[in-house]
């Protein structure tokens, strides 16, 4: 913590005095949830001054102290303060930096020496993207499959063409052969499946634009899970992506 | 160019008047390549302002009048203007409005009912995403493969393992069996592939961070490219996503 309280410096009338600050990021919950559980918490510490950010599936909250930057008091007020908020949002929290959730996860996935595979349809990539934009990536992360036709799940993923014919591309089923297929065909530890409809075309009455499933397969067993996410093209699929990517973090923590 | 005229309206001393602008972007030169080449055209329009925008890869000119926007020069000589940019930057030009360098690609490959593969190194899967941003990209994209590792490029794209072992993963050879291997594997029309090192980790005195070889599989045959890139990690791999995509568009025009 002594690193965060004394580095950030800004300039306040032409003297150079440190700002007392704590900051953290969370994720797997609504954004507007997420507010709701922690805004009776902050409004409680009228000397700190409490900024909210969030995109599609992450939320970060950033407390400044607003007195003097010198007091004892600061650092015990900041302190009681984000103990509050993550006792308040428990394992949602994923980092006291700047670092992504990408990074959060990599980590945890290089401490444990297991590895990552995706198969990914709406998201088309993205997941993959955000993984690799981490430096080292490849000690974790073995690569996936952008199976965005039904041929490509049939004969890269091993997704039984009975189950896509009955089931359809965007269900649990397919999801869940899907994190199996990839977890496999990578010799991954861990495989992460996306399949949804991202819009603004393809939603349905009985499936709607935001309808995403997600598999996961590890060596204990395979899950999915179903999700109904609100916004475009863009928000459901970023959000797709944190979710999964969540999942994989809170599962092998 | 109707519309492009009498839409854009900003307020000016509190009237509406319509802004006379002109837009254009173009990819696969350097950014500083493009503004020295347009520079000494646009220098010789002092009644148009140019604003010239650049993200790795891409670089978009904005043309605005600045004097009376009824009077019928505007027109005439913002239409003169971008001629001569247009003359000067031939097929680097790929839009004369604000849709991505995806966007573009994707209602070329529609025009000519051909479908794209990809097969992502170092990219990790920006390019699927890039691509899967566009709403209705399953009528051209036919999904890829994130080959991070040495045995997915064997394995899942047919990279012979003698020359992964001779030439290493990121040579033209590998990137040639890449792009071949997805375009197969997805029973494609284009095959385009990544393999490079990105950074900041992974460079040799041989192959320095920023060496980036591509290939591209045509039913006329396969080609590679290799690019030696600057910039950070995250500058490499969106200007190799962006050279990437801009050779499929010109190689299929």
């Amino acid at each position: 913590m002594v690193e965060q309280c004394v580095l950030p410096l800004i300039r306040r009338e032409r003297n150079i005095v440190p700002v007392r600050s704590r900051h953290l990021k969370a994720a797997g919950e609504a954004e507007s949830k997420v507010d709701a559980r922690v805004e009776p918490i902050y409004k409680n510490y009228p000397n700190v001054e409490t900024t909210i950010l969030s995109s599609p599936g992450i939320v970060s909250l950033h407390f400044t102290w607003r007195g003097d930057p010198f007091s004892k008091e600061a650092e015990t007020v900041l302190d009681e303060l984000v103990n509050h908020i993550e006792a308040e949002l428990g394992h949602s929290v994923f980092t006291h930096s700047e670092e992504s959730l990408a990074a959060v996860l990599g980590n945890r996935l290089r401490a444990r020496s297991l590895t990552l595979a995706t198969a990914e349809s709406c998201t088309g990539g993205w997941i993959g993207k955000l993984l690799t934009d981490v430096s080292g990536s490849s000690e974790f992360f073995r690569g996936g499959v952008v199976s965005y036709s039904d041929e490509a799940k049939r004969d890269l993923l091993g997704v039984r063409a009975s189950d896509l014919e009955q089931y359809g591309a965007v269900s649990e089923v397919v999801a869940g052969q899907m994190a199996a297929g990839v977890r496999s065909r990578f010799q991954a530890d861990v495989g992460l499946s996306v399949t949804g409809i991202a819009g603004p075309e393809g939603g349905r009455p009985e499936k709607p634009v935001g309808t995403v499933y997600l598999g996961l397969s590890l060596a204990r067993g395979d899950q999915t899970r179903s999700l109904f996410l609100p916004g475009g093209r863009e928000a459901v699929r970023l959000r797709t992506c944190h979710l999964a990517l969540d999942w994989v973090r809170r599962e092998i923590t």
